[in-house]
């Protein structure tokens, strides 16, 4: 559907940047890409109407991009990380509190125990537990789970065993937190789960398309950057695969053979298979949540952007949902701390063109440090540029 | 006037930059900056079609300039710089050979004697003259002469010399060279004088009003960055006037009331008094050479730039002498290695956009090394943005 607009109705832009990473949350990038458009277009006939929408691709940053998007406050939660130590993790409600959203990585995530050495073995997210008890207690329908940076492979049964889940061993023991111990694994009691955890609908980010186990799966890929050496990572496929194994037995879904089950170290295991949680791309969660393609239908213009631009925002980042969910007419500006496409990329990827914050000679830290200012001039430049025509009607304007 | 244009007729652009000082001459950056134009706007329905003329604004670059613009080669002559030494001076034609081009501080440049100490009394303009020698042989009507840079402050009486003036003291001996002497300046000969220096048409580009002498004068606004202590200072200014008064005896003409007289250490003054020359704004002086007006009165869109766009290129630059030239309904591009100009700034020069070519964190070296592919890649962003138009007849297009 293509909409109809008035000479003198007002341009509609749309502002849907993600963060830039180290630098700015993206509500901040929004607020001056907002500023930088109203300065250049406010002049129009029909004046401009910017609608600004923080946004995020499900990974971290998401949290603050939808608490911003909702305009409600970030709460927080006393819980531990993934070595057991305790920490302070934040989460957020939607407005009419039906939604909750938790970044696991505020508890299980690799940046919380950067201070020591790593324990693949033993990392577990069972401070994910208070998180989502945190969520149910406010009576949420649904739980976005954000789930990327994880310092863990458990295959989320730390999460489901504070949640009231018995992970046990032949002889019918608890077993000890972390995946090293689910080469032991021998039944689930499910007797004790919050029955909440089950009424909910839980929907997980993930980009990711690893399976659980195997040379692609969570240990063989992503373990190593969790500290695993080649014994962790056999030892911790094996485990994986034993739950998988136990998983089926105690619930009939056999989680092998999804795709994506390798995220996190197999956190999504257990929730689908347990609670039937589902998988969905982390910018369409995040796009979905905030019914972003209805305000892209409705724009002149798009504005978004991001840190840093190059091949692999065009690959399910932010700038590629926004290009995709935009109608192919409307102009989409990149505004980015660096831009690393060139003509051919951008053509291909449908992005009208794309402006570096840098105005000379920088750092990365001058650059970072002074960000907001410079997308303000730069998101304005971008904008003067769009509101001259090259159109032959334009070109002889003042013509009497 | 307002000229018009069919749907199906092609955009024109005109591409009009100064140098990016230390990178790139203007040709190469005419080049870079058409090809970016040509992808971002080969699309278009009736194509596109694009002049470019490399300019500059009367200084260092506008040799370079005028001969890429003309086409013709760089020529050579043996000749002496300031304190004498040989040195291989470059000069120009027009391809009609009507018109010859010499930058001074080829010669007289300060960065030519910059390996020893500055000798302010004593350096001179002689060295010039094989400079003009080499035009008038050539025939030309017309010596276009840029005078910016120089480390002399004899108040061009080295290049009257040359030219076969005699400058002469009391007892009737001809001065050595260099300003120190003139305060014993009595008379000037100009029997010897060849004949085709005052039949040709000299303009000078000169964007400096400072008068020959007094405390604006050319000893001591200038005097000092050529080596010139206070006592220096004293005895050039006074030298100076010196030779305004034997001038104004000689020729009747007293150049201490015309402004611009104190550039180049009094350059123009013997030049003006003798030889009748024009003092003219070096950018309106390449931009009449090359009769830019016109090329611009045609262009849907004109794109210029230079090494770093700042308050001082709206100050008689080759931005601002663009922007100006450029009829008003008419777009301007800025594209620069960096930009310190922000909105207000902008929209009173009455440029439509500045964009830099830094495309995120980067050495000062690392951007002047890579100029010509960021300059094609940032031109061909903001014509990609020119080429979407706001305009409602556009932004529901594919509409049945």
């Amino acid at each position: 559907m293509v909409h109809t607009r008035d000479e003198d109705s007002p341009v509609r832009v749309a502002v849907l940047p993600d963060s830039f990473k180290g630098s700015a949350h993206a509500t901040d990038v929004a607020g001056a890409m907002a500023h930088g458009a109203e300065r250049a277009l406010s002049g129009r006939p029909g004046g401009v109407h910017i609608d600004t929408l923080p946004f995020a691709d499900g990974g971290e940053g998401t949290l603050d991009a939808l608490l911003g998007a909702w305009g409600t406050p970030v709460l927080t939660v006393e819980t531990t990380d993934a070595i057991g130590r305790p920490v302070t993790a934040r989460y957020g409600l939607s407005p009419d509190r039906t939604r909750g959203v938790v970044e696991a990585a505020e508890a299980n995530g690799l940046p919380t125990v950067s201070d020591v050495p790593l324990r693949p073995r033993t990392a577990t997210t069972r401070g994910i537990g208070p998180l989502v008890e945190a969520l149910l207690d406010a009576g949420v329908e649904e739980i976005l789970l954000c789930i990327g940076g994880s310092a863990t492979t458990d295959g989320g049964t730390g999460l489901l065993t504070a949640l009231g889940a018995r992970f046990l061993d032949a002889d019918g023991a608890e077993l000890p937190d972390g995946g090293g111990s689910l080469t032991d694994l021998h039944s689930i009691d499910l007797d004790g789960l919050d029955p909440r955890a089950r009424s909910v609908r839980w929907r997980i980010a993930c980009d990711v398309t690893n399976p659980l186990v195997g040379e692609r799966g969570a240990a063989a890929v992503f373990g190593p950057q969790k500290g695993a050496g080649d014994e962790d990572v056999r030892v911790l496929d094996a485990g994986l695969d034993r739950l998988a194994d136990v998983l089926r037995h105690t619930t009939g879904t056999d989680v092998r053979g999804h795709e994506g089950m390798g995220a996190a170290g197999g956190l999504p295991a257990p929730l689908t298979a347990v609670l039937d949680a589902e998988l969905v791309p982390g910018s369409r969660l995040v796009a979905e949540t905030l019914d972003a393609e209805r305000l892209l239908a409705e724009a002149d213009l798009v504005i978004t952007g991001e840190g840093r631009f190059d091949h692999q925002s065009l690959d399910g980042k932010v700038v590629d949902a926004v290009r995709r969910m935009t109608p192919d007419h409307v102009p989409v500006l990149v505004v980015a701390g660096s831009v690393a496409v060139g003509p051919e990329e951008l053509e291909s990827s449908g992005v009208t063109a794309a402006l570096s914050i840098a105005e000379g000679p920088s750092t990365l830290e001058g650059l970072q440090g002074d960000a907001l200012p410079a997308i303000i001039r730069t998101t304005y430049n971008g904008c003067r540029l769009l509101d001259h025509s090259l159109a032959p009607s334009r070109s002889k304007e003042p013509s009497p």
